[in-house]
């Protein structure tokens, strides 16, 4: 592949300098640079950030693009996942090309790695990871797609998930999903026993949604700490959501914290407005590594959200009630490199050596663009342009 | 003026047909309408809804357009407002200059009723009333705004400032508003005293600030509530924020909305992510009239915000956990009818007889309405287009 040199771009909101990105790489940041035979960009004196995290995202599940979808339900999270899973075939929701058009957007808007989850059910079988397999593929060159084996109707209480779950991680699945072992599956020991086993079996890491508030969460969550150390999972366990640790005592909470930080189980967070959520202030203090991530986006559970990163940063910067710059500077941090991080990734920032994977954002500066509303000028993956001014530019990939 | 014949639009989702307005109000609403020498508009088959109201914003804050300010700070409500009070002249932050960039885009995205709190403080006088009264005199063709004079800084712990008060009402403010009787002025009897001698001295409504949680909110709204019926100043009297009533205690909050609706007390809301902030279901259940509001935007306080009434109904619906269509025709109702009866003005809806004042949005439903993002086809005033997608279209008027 050619080099890529891309001119007169402000790296992390210092001044205007050149970027050389070769064999995938970046291999010089600095004035004036030159390389024979590059493939030359002008930035236009944008800065340039790391690629952005969608950390926790359902590809298979979005009606984007699709008319629109009125028989969204309230009621319970049984409900509601109930509701999801008998509508996808009447709706004929095409989960490769929803999850394409999905993708497609995230990467538009400067997303180069996305951590997405799928359910697996009885009901559906592996048929939803296929989908999102053929699309991974398809995007392959735009970025990078981890895929979580989601028992999202439950892994105890409809039995033969499990099995569904050992096939989907033989599959081609990245990591082991659970969901709720304590309300959902009702069996905490034998829902967190079944993933850590599966989890052991395959050698891949773990990713649990945990919406259990206060104590029953915490319970949870210390059971998950627990088999943690036990089987030497350091590292290699995340919790998604975890609103327990958005309780509202700070005695109970910090000490939590800590234990989780000491675990190094990372945390991935939707800021939602609605629900008490852990602190990002608090958790990036305590040494937890945080991703961010938009979560559903108008699915049948729910009409809300963006296919951007910058748009979610948003929702979790308010309902963190940042304010400052540099509080604005750490939640890009999170919405980015960190959160590639917490998925288990390398993730140096934009320095020689780093995966050369970076996006251009209008605004004067990292706070400034955190808030601007503003197409991507330019997007990069592994040196290579994927998105230019807010649309897909890779050869062969369409929006279908 | 002459008449405006908008073919082919779908009055609040309705089959497609036309609206006639005539003398300001709409005409007839009906298919194949006709009309000698009116102005044609083809409405290609958007939905139209009453314009939107921002019933909450502060049009002299905005840094929007200036260079991005780095100076925000975190701490107390009082290490805000002292920021703010001492920023201003430093950052050359002229109200005239900054009102009008904002109300422009308001009313770009569809707003025709802007309620908008100015500062009066013993350090700048009248003077940023009067840059807003520029503003409403430039853009009285776009939109109808009530200023509210706002006391800030505090009214009893800054003398002289209820004399300013008493002449920004006799200026041409249109409204007394008053801000954390308890918290913030230190004497909740005074203050209450003294912004309802104002109210009644001048003739005017009440619209005050309350940010007070919990109980002490409580305490503070129960003593609004006694005055306003024994002045008989029920419909004439809002509370902004009113936090309190976001207590997660349904037992004391209840009855409380219930003695709210009583005293037909109007209630503006932001739905901040980061505050307990009153259910708007909760409230519109109790007979509450509510009104939604955009606050600040990217002013010295906090970066966050768009001028777009349907960027702050989605932070709304997400605040309120609303997910099924019937709550966002809800919330789509508060954005815009609901939020102009709540300030005291007629709202009968699209129907014959009704101020010409609509706007068309994209979307297939109202529910649709609500979530996507783009911009307003076309923006009517009075049966005068003033914006057409989503850019200002009134002779004279010209972003700053
Ligand atoms: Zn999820
Ligand atoms: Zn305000």
């Amino acid at each position: 592949m050619q080099d890529l040199l891309i001119r007169n771009i402000r790296p992390m909101g210092a001044e205007a300098q050149d970027i050389l990105i070769r064999a995938g790489r970046i291999a010089a940041i600095g004035k004036g640079l030159a390389a024979e035979g590059a493939t030359i960009e002008d930035g236009a004196g944008a800065i340039a950030i790391p690629t952005l995290a969608d950390t926790h995202t359902h590809l298979d599940k979005t009606t984007w693009g699709m008319p629109w979808y009125p028989g969204r339900k309230g009621g319970s999270l049984q409900d509601l996942i109930d509701n999801e899973r008998n509508s996808r075939i009447p709706l004929g929701l095409d989960v490769h090309r929803q999850s394409m058009r999905h993708a497609i957007q995230l990467v538009e808007n400067g997303t180069g790695h996305i951590r997405s989850h799928v359910d697996i059910d009885t009901d559906h079988g592996l048929s939803l990871l296929e989908g999102k397999l053929a699309t991974r593929t398809a995007l392959a060159d735009a970025v990078d797609m981890q895929i979580v084996a989601f028992p999202q109707s439950g892994l105890m209480k409809r039995p033969g998930t499990y099995e569904l779950m050992d096939e989907a991680l033989a599959m081609g699945a990245d990591v082991v999903g659970g969901l709720d072992p304590s309300s959902m599956d009702r069996d905490p020991k034998g829902s967190l026993d079944a993933i850590f086993r599966l989890a052991e079996k395959h050698g891949k890491p773990i990713d649990i949604h945990l919406h259990e508030y206060g104590e029953l969460g915490a319970f949870t969550l210390e059971e998950i700490i627990a088999r943690t150390h036990a089987l030497g999972m350091q590292g290699l366990v995340g919790v998604s959501h975890c609103f327990c640790l958005g309780m509202p005592d700070p005695l109970r909470v910090g000490p939590l914290m800590e234990e989780v930080a000491k675990a190094d189980i990372r945390i991935f967070t939707t800021g939602h407005p609605s629900a008490e959520v852990p602190s990002l202030q608090d958790m990036r203090a305590a040494g937890i590594k945080v991703g961010l991530g938009c979560d559903g986006i108008r699915d049948t559970w729910g009409p809300w959200g963006q296919p951007d990163m910058l748009h979610r940063a948003r929702i979790v910067g308010m309902k963190n009630r940042m304010r400052r710059d540099d509080e604005l500077e750490l939640l890009l941090d999170a919405a980015s490199r960190g959160g590639v991080e917490a998925m288990g990734l390398e993730a140096p920032g934009l320095v020689p050596g780093a995966p050369g994977d970076l996006t251009l954002v209008a605004g004067e500066t990292l706070a400034h663009a955190v808030v601007e509303e503003a197409p991507r000028p330019l997007v990069v993956k592994r040196g290579r342009v994927v998105a230019r001014a807010g649309r897909i530019a890779l050869p062969g990939v369409v929006m279908p």
